[in-house]
């Protein structure tokens, strides 16, 4: 993109040379960071919308006496219940927001000028920290869930949401592989400033 | 160091040259790049050890009849007891382990070969998912233990282990620090490569 824009003022020199590459370069933006950004976009959606609607309503049997059956006793489960739920979906809202605005940029051929170029990427290393250490808190949150712990006395919970906790898995599944074409995105650029220079 | 290199080869254009600018520019790699990963590699080694050795044995008044006046039963709490903390300090020394032979390798002036130095460059970027999602999973555990949660019914236990959750606390800051350690070292080397560019 850049080394185009660097061609065009080589051979005209003027700034609607310039602009007429900018635009014949609107389709070749659309190509592997068009792709993966979009793809960034709609995962951590996906991943903060799957979580963001997650609820489950069940019954569970408390003995209240021991010698009495058991009760039937109405919980539900609901995402904000965790606040590691709470930062995950937030976290995959910010990502999906920068990744909106960033394949916006890139669209608009704005990215072009370096300066900007750098605040994309600055920002897309930015949502790899974001994304991993959401993903990395609700992943240890949802095993607490799945396993539970004697040691402290945590016991499992997945047992009785298992809708819950199917789709709480499903949702860290969707940010992982959105934390990981950010990563990529941020390698391909260093990768694309590494071959220019 | 890179540019350097390659005024070396541009004056003498021999191997010998490049030798003698590599060694002068041994001092030089002495500045920002050497210093955060020296800070990096201390924080990330402390923040493994100071939760790695965290162990703590108290007693819990527990009343088994509730007639009778509690018992006093001896507990351990152990890091390795929660997946998210074996999970954490084995993230923290991987980091650790990349910081030193890295530093070794910016030491020895290998990294101004172009390859070496975008492998560090992404292993630094592999740091930074890892002690992000590091971070976030033993925060994650963490918060619990400090305040429990009413709706899945687990208690908090940092009433009980005072000193094992401070040191956590401690080793989770330090390795916060370490993280962002790396970003940094990402986006320098991203400036870095843009500048020339």
């Amino acid at each position: 993109m850049e080394s185009q824009y660097k061609s065009g003022s080589n051979i005209g020199g003027l700034e609607s040379g310039e602009k007429e590459v900018a635009i014949a370069n609107k389709r070749k933006m659309r190509g592997w960071d068009f792709v993966l950004r979009f793809l960034a976009l709609g995962l951590s959606l996906a991943a903060a919308v799957v979580l963001g609607v997650n609820k489950e309503k069940t019954t569970v049997p408390v003995s209240l006496v021991p010698t009495m059956p058991p009760v039937n006793v109405p919980v539900t489960a609901k995402w904000h219940y965790l606040s590691a739920f709470v930062f995950f979906v937030v976290a995959n809202a910010i990502a999906c927001a920068h990744a909106a605005i960033s394949l916006v940029l890139s669209l608009a051929s704005v990215s072009g000028k370096k300066g900007i170029s750098m605040v994309i990427i600055f920002f897309d290393l930015v949502m790899v920290a974001l994304l991993f250490s959401g993903v990395g808190a609700a992943l240890a949150i949802g095993l607490m869930g799945y396993k539970g712990n004697s040691h402290v006395g945590w016991k499992k919970v997945c047992n009785a949401f298992d809708k819950f906790c199917d789709q709480a898995a499903a949702a860290i599944s969707l940010s992982t592989v959105a934390a990981l074409l950010f990563f990529l995105l941020v390698v391909l650029a260093a990768l694309n400033l590494h071959k220019k220079h």
